[in-house]
């Protein structure tokens, strides 16, 4: 059987040794029987392109190696907001109706609503009792780290969380090694399968 | 013909008349020959259940009203952070990897780079000239509104975004107006389809 293919979603992409973090994680994947895709547009060409047409080429390019992997291993650390980052988001929502497995980790171990109380916004109690951020809305609570849909949508509703240094918040690997063990269990239909 | 059922993502649920936003919404989608499909748990019978298990109906029942349209429109509003809500950009992704059209608009007419910018975190130039922000990460800049998956799932990968004041950031209808009168056009093969 050849190795499973698994998307990396995530910010990693952002860092300044984005290629460097990328290896480190496909070097993981291969311990744990998977063949990780580091989504970087390492590939493309991109030269004489106006930025929009870049970001276009490498939205695409994206969008097509999701639809060759079987399953997405999601980075989901809070990112420039109490949220996962943009790009990771919808790459779970895109592999979700694919219906292909996602398995998503953080490195900051915190609901959701604790995080947007943690922000600029804040939140605040309002007179029905609800918690609302300043600009009037509700702050959801479901007991979730992120929003429900993102939750929602993880293999066995399970986001794998570890708390790393402040840091390494983007950097740390424990919980993203931790995902791989979990989701080799989960689709070898081994226990656990719940929320630990 | 039956009217085509638009899906209503967006943050507007967290609003405190999030019912008659929803409301306004739909009547407005009447008018473009759009059946309009607000995501609100109204339908759902909650009682007894705990909070995530609660959200994960919520999460269950608005995949399955997703699957149930034939193309989304998305309020894209910077909505506690640089980028659109988690839950709306989840529903992008969910759209765009079935198929189904995509438009989107914002009430705030910014690119990403200059809204991480005015953020908490800011951005600050770095030695290799690369905008990046206080974690280290690199600032994209695609001329793009947001994140490159999100603007390339739209369709004509065009962005509806008109400034509104600043108390009616979440609440303006203008910007969803023109875009479904965009949506309309573009499901019927109409000019204009490009970035405008």
């Amino acid at each position: 059987m050849s190795a499973r293919r698994a998307y990396l979603a995530g910010p990693d992409v952002f860092l300044d040794d984005a290629r460097a973090v990328g290896a480190a994680k496909v070097a993981l994947c291969a311990r744990y029987g998977f063949d990780g895709v580091f989504p970087l547009d390492a590939g493309l060409d991109l030269a004489g392109l106006e930025p929009f047409a870049a970001g276009l080429r490498i939205s695409a390019a994206n969008e097509a190696l999701m639809r060759s992997c079987d399953l997405a291993v999601a980075h989901l650390t809070p990112f420039r907001g109490p949220s996962a980052d943009a790009g990771t988001v919808f790459e779970v929502g895109f592999m979700r109706a694919l219906g292909r497995p996602v398995f998503g980790y953080a490195n900051v171990d915190r609901l959701y609503p604790d995080r947007v109380a943690d922000g600029p916004g804040g939140a605040v109690a309002s007179p029905d009792g609800e918690r609302r951020d300043s600009d009037g809305c509700l702050v959801e609570d479901f007991a979730m780290a992120d929003n429900l849909m993102v939750i929602g949508a993880l293999a066995g509703n399970r986001l794998v969380a570890a708390e790393a240094a402040p840091g390494l918040r983007l950097r740390d690997l424990t919980a993203f090694e931790r995902c791989l063990a979990f989701a080799r269990d989960w689709l070898d239909g081994r226990p656990p399968h719940t929320i630990g």
